[in-house]
């Protein structure tokens, strides 16, 4: 079995428009975005493979969201910041200075957070359609759940056609606790959902940059309307705090068990639909497909995640396990949209398994859980993989299903953790 | 039933030395930290009645710790820092954004930080003796616990007799996920507890001012040893992230269930010992005694901590809840040294009581959980309470236990929210 192998980050010739549009290129959509210069940039140079280290003086473009620890980041694009593997902890929730960053559009004005109970939604299919404000949302009830949130691309780096967009590894993902209104709840107050409404859609209140069509840029997705009516929220607080700006503050779907993508941030709308969302990111983006196909309504979209899990410690870039002798290793495991069971881990490629053991509090089946094992590594060249398995029992595969986007990655294999102990 | 009473805020009568030392004056005490006239001059001066609001401008003794939330805090002192009650929200855990402080020295310099691993702690007690370093630490295994960390003088503001120290009032407190290697597991590795050991006693690392007595000065804090083999910690992570500096970082003494002062910050000696540590902190301060009585080795010690809840919204202070009309009350309960079984909430001054509902994950029996209460408010003066009943069925009570120091005040009375609706 070979060493996983690294593919240099590029574009995938087969460029397509950030949220999927066959109308314009990715490179003119990000043009219109206004992100210039560094966004297009950043794929085709040294960044994914020699990230800019702690000191560094990173681009302007490339500042972080304020709060965000500089050390824990390898930074894609403005819009783009990527937990590295070894600032993941054990404690089973990644707090808001370490938590990934995506965004599909350019982050609203911070005025959108002064005054978070007057942030405006507007729910349309039900029986009484009317806006509300997050003041009256709060009003209708509260529920918490934690949850992993993880983009659709979390793996992507790994694909070896050079799959388009940013090249992620594994920290496109966290699991936090959201706190918020039930969907159902919101529904029910307005008198009930639409009689033949078979999707709950969410819009993201983004302003559409200059240029560029509503539909070729908005963030909307659709989810099953049963999904959101079981336990979808709307939420205004992670980790206990207001929900912050650059993650979707004042106010975000969340759906737990599902892609990023469907976590809408900044919702503006709520809407149950007949028909899925036409917009560009629903309709042709976030499609899994072949390797060379254009993206297309019918083939399946970015919902439900698959098990998945990988090492955090040793990352092999911590100097402080450069020697050879007892480790505790440790990583994170979650079923996706159902609960994990147990993690495996492997020091020989997968010929033989050992137990780990999950650690801390069972914050329920759409989180993650950290897991640990404790081993005694000789000196040498060391290939650590982890599998996870579910409470159906789907075991974590060891290869990726190849496709285009370079979507929903949970081979153990790709995710190896390489170490070389003196 | 009278109104609760916040008691103006003054030093009692009754000094006496911040680790409880009868040696030296209270006043001296803090001179001689080098704390100055901050220190002295707060409890006097209208912070606690009207605290300092967002956008003014503290005193430079009372900045906050890097990156803590300007408007989530009432500053007591320079290392007493209390998280306000509209602060807190429902996911559970409370992010160090929002987390209160509370040191019985100077926090160390940062410099101890930059090299976490090489922190070292000595540990004595046990068959083969010896340093270990926050590296060889991790070495030993990896556990995680969510816990509730509350300062002993939670809700002092409350007592008539106007204890001294610090007046909290509910936000001494916060639950958070802690993430190291059980204290049993260094035991065992270095061969074992000596026979006859009876405590587990952790030393903290900050240096002794100048011109104290080590006694009088060191945090040094004893436990039952068979509280320290079950389930204490040395915890390296806090929420996720390496054990933030103000909180204890390198390495804090863990003890779940247990009040903050047991939980030793900058642990530098973790002993197995026949005998309680001789300290001030120890032998007469963080004691239980009848108001006008010194402490004394004899009285009981602030270990475990009893059931209690508080509603934290409406809080009273929130602009947003002022009109009559729905409201969904929330606040947090936690069972102390088990778990919490239920709550329950009034509007009429305990004389009926409806049952809140636990949201979220069960982040386990030392945790806190978030309840919420759905109702409708009319217009008027009401009296908001809260009370909790943990799994052995004892219930949080309506009256405060009268002691000198004004420790472990659990009354749900005391605790109420008061809130006028038009």
């Amino acid at each position: 079995m070979p060493d996983p192998v690294i593919p240099p980050a590029r574009w995938s010739r087969r460029q397509e428009a950030g949220a999927g549009s066959p109308h314009i290129s990715r490179r003119e959509f990000v043009r219109r975005l206004g992100l210039g210069a560094a966004a297009i940039a950043i794929p085709g140079c040294s960044e994914v493979q020699s990230p800019l280290g702690p000191g560094t003086s990173p681009p302007e473009e490339l500042v972080l969201p304020a709060g965000k620890d500089p050390e824990a980041f390898i930074r894609h694009s403005p819009l783009e910041f990527e937990t590295r593997r070894e600032a993941f902890g054990t404690s089973g929730i990644v707090p808001y200075e370490r938590l990934f960053v995506r965004s599909n559009l350019p982050t609203p004005d911070a005025s959108v957070v002064e005054d978070r109970d007057g942030w405006q939604l507007a729910v349309d299919g039900v029986r009484n359609p009317r806006t509300l404000t997050l003041r009256e949302l709060k009003t209708l009830g509260v529920e918490t759940v934690a949850a992993v949130l993880q983009c659709s691309g979390n793996g992507r780096i790994f694909f070896p056609h050079g799959a388009g967009g940013s090249q992620w590894g594994v920290g496109a993902a966290g699991c936090v606790v959201w706190s918020g209104v039930p969907v159902r709840s919101v529904a029910e107050a307005l008198g009930g959902v639409d009689p033949g409404a078979r999707f709950t859609t969410g819009t993201g209140g983004e302003a559409i940059p200059a240029g560029l069509d509503r539909d070729d840029a908005v963030v909307e997705r659709s989810i099953p309307l049963e999904k959101g009516m079981t336990d979808a929220l709307l939420a205004w607080e992670m980790n206990g705090e207001p929900l912050p700006l650059v993650h979707g503050g004042p106010l975000r779907l969340v759906v737990p068990g599902y892609f990023g993508i469907n976590q809408v941030k900044y919702l503006a709308r709520l809407a149950f639909t007949r028909r899925e969302s036409a917009a560009a990111i629903m309709r042709t983006g976030y499609r899994l497909r072949a390797v060379g196909e254009e993206g297309a309504p019918g083939q399946p979209t970015m919902w439900e995640m698959s098990v998945k899990s990988w090492i955090n410690h040793p990352s092999g870039a911590d100097a402080t396990v450069q020697r050879a002798g007892p480790v505790v290793v440790h990583g994170v495991a979650f079923g996706g949209a159902r609960a994990v069971r147990r993690v495996e881990v492997s020091v020989n490629r997968g010929r033989s398994w050992d137990e780990a053991r999950l650690v801390g509090p069972d914050l329920g089946p759409y989180a993650w859980r950290p897991f640990v094992a404790a081993m005694t590594l000789p000196a040498g060249r060391h290939l650590l993989v982890s599998r996870a398995t579910d409470v159906a029992g789907n075991t974590q595969p060891r290869d990726r299903v190849e496709n285009e986007r370079g979507y929903g990655n949970t081979s153990w294999r790709d995710h190896a953790v390489m170490l070389t102990l003196s």
